[in-house]
């Protein structure tokens, strides 16, 4: 975790002490319905939710401290809790095992995680819709490997990240369900010393399902498909930010991250405006993706479990959930505030001499007869000429002068071809397919 | 692809006749629509369609000559279907872009090897079930750690990789209907030279959705959702195949891979009997992981599309299906023919004297009125003698001759804690929540 | 492996009769070893080595056909080799293990394959070299964040190509030597039945250094340095390969890929020129640095030997050099041959209405007194201006009539500022850095 | 970065005030220099190292409070600068740009981090040595494929991770030379508003090499290669993880990580004793691992430079050296303290009924003139009686009672090959190799 790409809310979901109180609520859930099916006095839970409703103070250091003496997370908690609970929390976790506490616990963890991402996609979502609704017929050259094909709109641009954001949050929601079980099913997981039914209580109460079949672990293969869904979000993020980079480059300059002012863009070279939001999403992305391998690496866990996936999820939890809350609040402050140049799109768009038309002149030719090898010929005969001018000619202009292309084609049919709006008109049709 | 890994069905998906043979239904199927809207003529669509009525076979080699010369593989394509059909193939490809056809084509390849992996993971979950019937109360121990933790059942073992595969399951699903779309919008996605209604018929008569928006090219998240799927599969994969090599360990020896007569198991030293098709499977796993990553970095296409996806798909698309489908039908082999040992399981439950029961123990302490800490150290300064002694000391005589056990618990009520039985009492409930 | 992807002489280091003659090589010359220190009949290593001179065919098929029966490549291998020298081959592979052979051969087939990678980085070297030394004094802006800076040359861009270059060069031979080494050291590597002077002997015979010690198996850390190292090489391709295309954007237009006559750059839009040479590159790319990640995966093999790494090694011992080759040869083609267009540079330059020179104005003013903070505000609001002007202001103007600039400098020392020979007065000391 | 993964000296070079005051000494030998060069006042260097000789404390929230508003760091740490040492400071970073410094001071960050890994590998070595010497000839089963094959000595497998860690180590010396470059070149990299000798000068007294071509920035290619390598170490600790994980198996049991008084191995079961230090740098490979990822993909940077890295680097450059120094440590710490068990590793030796013998008898067969097959025949039959007896058959017994094989081997000539010191007559070769 690097705090400089960290925001509070999500970074508070892994505090030890956040951690703590679920391990707290699990337990005493457990303990109560222990208590209900005889297994330990009622007391026993009650004693737990008394103290809790005391609001007592999480003294992390003395637990901590217990643990360096014990070696174990776990047993030193309970130590501490039944130090300020008294004689009644020795019945806690009570045919339990530490991975029950600790699974279920990351699995509250990550469905809060992905609560907060599911509304970052949200605000992501509303911020790139209100740009496509304000764009929707922006012109703007469409690319295909870097070099000018036919005209788009920036709308449809941002219509197509919203499509790619919205699957997103669709295989968030899918990757939440996946980790968000709940396993209380004691060491190796028969439920040998504990009945399936306190399962049962403690999943409903903490808002998971129950886990089929666990083995003193919930499953692995769960996590690996919650990072890499974190994972294919990354590479989204980074769709749209080199997009933005490349909108942004000096010859193009179609769009702009905001420039506050007092911001430097270099410190030698004051002229500078870089897109460094963006770049720094870029790596961000690279960042999350990374964190999908290691878990993918987990799910081989040896027999019932071994303890391997610990220290990688130590990492990972944290880092891949902090990285990714951050990067999509920053994408959606740079979408939201996003410079965008209307008329330097048409300027971009004008100086390939009309180039960008000649699919039109193709298939116009085509229809009028020609094969469609001979049309291809006579269209690129005319628009290497441009390309090579440099934008200075103009391919309507040579199309008019080539009396192959005349012979097939009026002057009026011809000019008809280069018209931008022929381009637009199912934008609608894509727009109510996005946004619905 | 590395041809002892692959079986043919699914190699024949991605073999040039029969991407060819999917490039002409596209094509097809869109000549005849835009006959219908009086784009093309309407006999044109009914040139291809009675050319291809003849079953014709597809040259690939005159089609690679072509494009040896033409640079381009889809026009390589029509020129020769032009040359075949005659005149009216002109028609074909009216307003559409080679990717419409190239990214409808891997959707409809992927769409194929999907449904090839979904049955091969029907006939690994068969294999399992019955193999977890077989044995679902055999009882052996469970392991975590690597060390004997507390009786389990082979059959919940199965169970487990069961319910997982279950879920590998329901995600290729998933992530089969990411990939199961179709894109004919023409040069950058807008429509603007074909009517949306093309790529509706075309979708329906492929088996495909269509895709809300499309840049010339599909969008490449969804493939890397795809193929991050296959990696999440490939882990549990790897989880089984991990877990048989373990049980086959010469100390261990709970299972073992189907040995052939006439199988060497090494050249120098004929008392082998290796693992080789679960360490096999563990290196193709490590395989198919890593051909997530590069589709990952599809997912950042500069613009509305480059190519850079390409040469990364021509590998991918087909080295990660075949060496997945491959893998999956290993491990149901080995899977259904595995020799499984339950007389070696018990004998390797035995042989820690007991230890495995110290959980009951010490819940028994605890109930009757010692706090956990006590009843934790009772066990085990027991438990270490026991384990030191390499199990030729039995905890149970043990703890009967520990009077600060015996002060709690009676010799009847110590015996009582080594029943084996009293662990599987939830097998039925858990193989009602795996197999239902 | 993609036959598209592939070339010849590297190919054809991986075909299975290739491989059959490195492991016939071994084997006989540990034969005739064994023969001179008598373990075997000398006669023995003379009978293969007499056959070997007749330049038998190698027979596949009948070999595979052994295997497929044995389910073991060594012993299949054996088998026909001693039906086709007679009963003196029952003394071949005597004190051996099947890895002795494998590892061995894997060995020499990557030393092989490095090569022609050491090969190819040579004539990429030359023509990045010639490339260079022509375009040393080419002016064009040097860009950071995809914005104008200050000015480089072209051959500049290229001497930073080089110089990566060669760093992989030699990361490649330290990679090279990584894992040229021999190990015949019998089964679990203890030379028990062979004598370590057979092992010398062999590696010399070879061209190989002694491994030190072996397990059975050469370890794997070497193959994953190896592979590591071809990662960071398809890393500096794909570094190439993206300059090169950005340089090839509509709006960029100062380099281009050679574009054949006869070529196809869109099949719907006739005036495309594409860099799709260098989009495969990134795309090539994207697999080789995949490959690494299995070889790492392999290191931890299980006590002396498991077999995982060789699935593993069946897919990335041919697919990462194969690859790499075709990539490395397809940038130096792409080098060779690109398209510079000096006027397009100057232009472009030429844009920014001269922000590129903001930083020596700034230098300048600090040396007349000004603080840097001052300094730089100074520059930064007439910069801002031309910014904005889309370049149609010029800084220099904007400067002469900002009377707190011209306090501090006189128009003759601020038109000094912006002299473009000033930014390459350091150009041969970089090149002799570079070239030598 | 875990904090309970992380180690104080290690740390602290990835402090806010440890690269602040790499950046102070970097701009003051450069204005130094540069004070040299006539470019600056040679009071200015001197006004700034006096300041640093009162040893004055980094305000880092200052410094971090002033980047809050400009928005760049470099800026702000020269802005706070320059308030505590007056107007002299003015003249610092003259013709420099914040890549120089940041660049530089990653390199510096590097070389140290990695000499503190260098210090770790060789405490790693040392411990592997001494317990490699003390069980030079401590006879254990060798295993392939996690079955027995013959017979090794416990030195033998340290021997084994010595080399392969001797290995790591020279790898780690060529990543460190690798990194451990200054570039003091200006904007782009030209040098035009700095001379190339206050490059020379600051990497010479910062104890780096001079960059030879650089953009503004190092190129990324040596950090790629300065990560992978890392990534190669983590692999190999973590093969000798798994390889003492292995033996700690509860049915194997040879060797054990110290169990210390007072730890409780599970919660639940007071009897385990768990690899758990071991199962923890399994997991911490995993990570070190992943970091190498986007280092590799950070090579690409667009032009002179794109900022992309950087957020990378925030991540990898601490987490990779600090998790790697903390991994290597705790490894160190396992092998000095491992509990070896050599009258375990004998009975488990010896519970195969002699069938690790088997090869010696097969080349005893083939020397006495059998054929290679009919030999393995011989003995295969004998030893799968063996293996399916488990362990209660003798091989020797069955053997002696096969008249086919005594017909070739006298009683004594069989029990001979039974002597387990003829696996260990290379040992001394091996240990000389290994260990000079």
């Amino acid at each position: 975790m690097v705090p400089r790409y960290a925001r509070p809310d999500m970074t508070a979901i892994w505090e030890p002490e956040a951690k703590y109180r679920i391990w707290f609520e699990i337990e005493a859930h457990a303990t109560e319905k222990l208590g209900e099916l005889g297994v330990v006095p009622p007391s026993a839970g009650k004693a737990l939710w008394d103290w809790w409703a005391t609001n007592p103070k999480i003294d992390v250091e003395a637990i901590d401290e217990k643990e360096r003496i014990l070696k174990h997370d776990v047993i030193a908690f309970l130590d501490w809790v039944a130090e300020q609970v008294g004689p009644e929390a020795r019945f806690m976790h009570q045919g339990m095992t530490s991975s029950d506490v600790l699974d279920t616990t990351l699995a509250v963890q990550l469905a809060q995680a992905s609560d907060i991402l599911l509304a970052d996609l949200d605000d992501l979502l509303a911020a790139i819709k209100r740009r496509a609704e304000e764009h929707k017929y922006t012109a703007t050259i469409g690319r295909s490997h870097g070099i000018h094909a036919e005209p788009v709109t920036f709308g449809l641009k941002l219509a197509q990240a919203y499509a790619e954001f919205d699957r997103c949050k669709a295989r968030l929601k899918a990757a939440r369900a996946e980790i968000a079980t709940c396993a209380i099913s004691g060491a190796v997981g028969t439920f040998a010393n504990i009945d399936p039914s306190v399962e049962e209580y403690v999943a409903g109460k903490m808002g998971l399902s129950v886990e089929p079949v666990s083995t003193q672990v919930i499953p692995r293969d769960r996590h690996a498909m919650y990072f890499s869904t974190l994972a294919v979000i990354a590479g989204s993020i980074e769709r749209l930010a080199i997009e933005i980079r490349h909108l942004q480059r000096t010859e193009v300059l179609e769009a702009e991250e905001y420039f506050a002012p007092g911001q430097k863009g270099s410190s030698a070279m004051p002229h500078k405006r870089n897109p460094i939001l963006t770049e720094n999403l870029t790596g961000q992305a690279r960042m999350i993706r990374a964190y999908a391998l290691p878990a993918l690496e987990n799910v081989a866990l040896w027999h019932e479990r071994d303890i391997s996936h610990s220290s990688v999820e130590r990492f990972i939890g944290p880092d891949a959930t902090i990285t990714l809350d951050f990067a999509l609040a920053r994408l959606t402050n740079v979408v939201d505030k996003l410079l965008v140049y209307p008329e330097r799109m048409q300027a971009n768009m004008d100086r390939m001499g009309g180039l960008i038309h000649s699919q039109r002149v193709l298939l116009a030719l085509t229809q009028a007869g020609k094969t469609r090898d001979d049309a291809y010929r006579l269209v690129q005969r005319n628009a290497m000429k441009v390309w090579e001018s440099d934008g200075r000619l103009m391919l309507l202009d040579l199309l008019k002068q080539d009396e192959e292309v005349t012979a097939a084609l009026s002057e009026k049919e011809l000019e008809e071809k280069f018209d931008l709006d022929y381009h637009f008109k199912h934008v609608d049709t894509i727009f109510a397919r996005v946004f619905g």
